[in-house]
């Protein structure tokens, strides 16, 4: 490794074994419904409050994975994983049952590219033989911790996104599998003093533009060398801003940005807005839509950034901009 | 790595190579007082909330760290840190003027443990030159965010803890340094469907226990190949609960058990009752009081195990348990 690089390249490229994603019934609607492995009605999802709800789906999408995997829970050596709710609670709740060893991690709505990044750097390292990354978000959830009660029935801008409801779970090991991390770029957290928290997207495109531009010239590439660059949830606005910003630099990645949060809801007939949001919208995307791709080779090699927005009900009240970050993974065809 | 293991031993013992404390003014008032590098009268730290006085401490105590190591911002590859706050917002705002890639961490007050284990395992494994962790906490944010507003003045039980003002970094490379650290292990969640949030010590010490426990097995040694065992902020109440329960299984650290919760106040002239607590407490203490034992050869070997409640506003008001959770890191001498 060099001094001063932001990104690494794994040595043993870890492998995906397998991926599952659980969602709400809104996103078993859209355009991305017929993929996921399960979409539940009940948006309580049998339990008595959101958050509850919310680690249902941690849980329901953790035993998933591990079952297309093939793996039993002693086998994992760790767990990364995390939410939206302060202190995790989510987290908390959806995998004390799951009895592995866990690394809560806070990202905001990056949260999956933290966790992948992690768990493929331990098993490329040696210390682990097999690990579990996952993240969620639930729309009711989320709408109580950062917005109003959904009672009230708040408007929402054109420029507001859509919090998914659902989570995404690898299970990495390595060797086998049906792809390669071949390498990560965490973020640096970039605060442009934005404040509108109902335009998020336009707060996390600068992050977005640092992580890609950095994980370019860390693996000396240019945005051709990936046959996708996959942001988190910028939504429409922040694609225009981000697609911009690197055109800007010299990289035009126009013809192969993609953004999970425009992916996964019709915003036309969905009324979504500037499209989904949340650390499930990127988790569940790349789980159900894009790591399929890599692993029949249509795609041979992308890099994921999923994109967070670090704002608090309290530091939005204080009257505090709203910084961005991003963590980056290359994700390989075998 | 042995399957099934809860720990990792690092084979290049990273180093610890320099540690700094930034303390409010009642911690420089206990027993630890003269110890802390950098002892502040004004709580708001010269700001205008307690989020952003937490922020200034950590920003204060990582321009500490970086200067007693004699290094600069652009030489350390990645940030391991973390706070109590929803969405980690202290962290957000105290670290984005570093401009170092940023994991976000959240492991309530383990949070020292998981950041310095995983700091540790990116210089372990040759993916970083330069690490620094940092875990912060503030009396009146913590209070703020998860019990009354201060104007309340609400009566505190005997088995409530003080939460900490202060934040602890230490900076982490491959060579020279003050101390090593040999080995971590990350915890697992454990519920014993505990439910008092005014009692926090007894919630975690069963998760406490767990981790070490599993520390001793993995590494095939008995509490006596320590020379102290050292747990976050369980305080009195929790130090009774995990002395007594690691003597059931078998292992009696009675003599060698320290509690950074009860070190750095005095209970009765300080009225912090059961001790100190909060990310911050197990932070400040391991860098101004653990880690110069370790570096003078007072102490050959310890285990530090920052021990947190996984609680939030949210799931105490919904009548959910507390959950545990216990990270561990052996910091040896040179």
């Amino acid at each position: 490794m060099q001094q001063g690089k932001q990104s690494i390249r794994f040595e043993h490229k870890p492998r995906i074994l397998e991926a599952a994603s659980v969602t709400g019934e809104k996103e078993g609607q859209g355009p991305l419904g017929r993929e996921f492995d399960e979409i539940e009605k009940d948006p309580m999802f049998g339990t008595e409050n959101w958050e509850a709800a919310e680690s249902a789906l941690q849980k329901r999408a953790a035993e998933r994975v591990l079952a297309k995997a093939g793996l039993v829970r002693r086998q994992i050596r760790y767990l990364f994983a995390g939410d939206l709710l302060g202190q995790l609670i989510a987290t908390s709740f959806g995998t004390v049952d799951l009895n592995i060893p866990v690394m809560g991690l806070y990202g905001a709505c990056s949260t999956m590219g933290e966790a992948m990044g992690l768990a493929a750097a331990f098993i490329d390292s040696g210390n682990a033989d097999y690990t579990l990354a996952l993240a969620s978000s639930h729309f009711a959830s989320a709408e109580k911790q950062f917005r109003f009660p959904l009672e009230y029935g708040n408007q929402r801008p054109y420029s507001a996104t859509w919090t998914v409801t659902g989570c995404g779970a690898v299970a990495l090991g390595k060797e086998g599998g049906i792809a390669a991390i071949s390498g990560m770029t965490p973020g640096k957290i970039v605060d442009m003093g934005y404040k509108d928290s109902m335009n998020m997207g336009a707060a996390m495109a600068p992050a977005a533009a640092d992580t890609i531009l950095r994980n370019l010239e860390d693996f000396g590439r240019t945005a051709e060398d990936y046959d996708r660059i996959i942001t988190g949830d910028l939504g429409t606005i922040g694609q225009e801003i981000l697609i911009a910003f690197l055109k800007n630099k010299g990289q035009d990645i126009s013809d192969r940005h993609m953004d999970c949060g425009i992916e996964i809801f019709d915003a036309e007939s969905q009324d979504t807005h500037a499209g989904g949001s949340g650390c499930g919208c990127s988790a569940v995307t790349f789980c159900a839509h894009i790591l399929p791709k890599v692993k029949s080779g249509e795609w041979k090699r992308i890099l994921f950034v999923p994109t967070g927005a670090l704002l608090s009900s309290t530091s939005f009240n204080e009257g505090k901009s709203i910084p961005g970050i991003a963590h980056a993974v290359v994700v390989e065809a075998l």
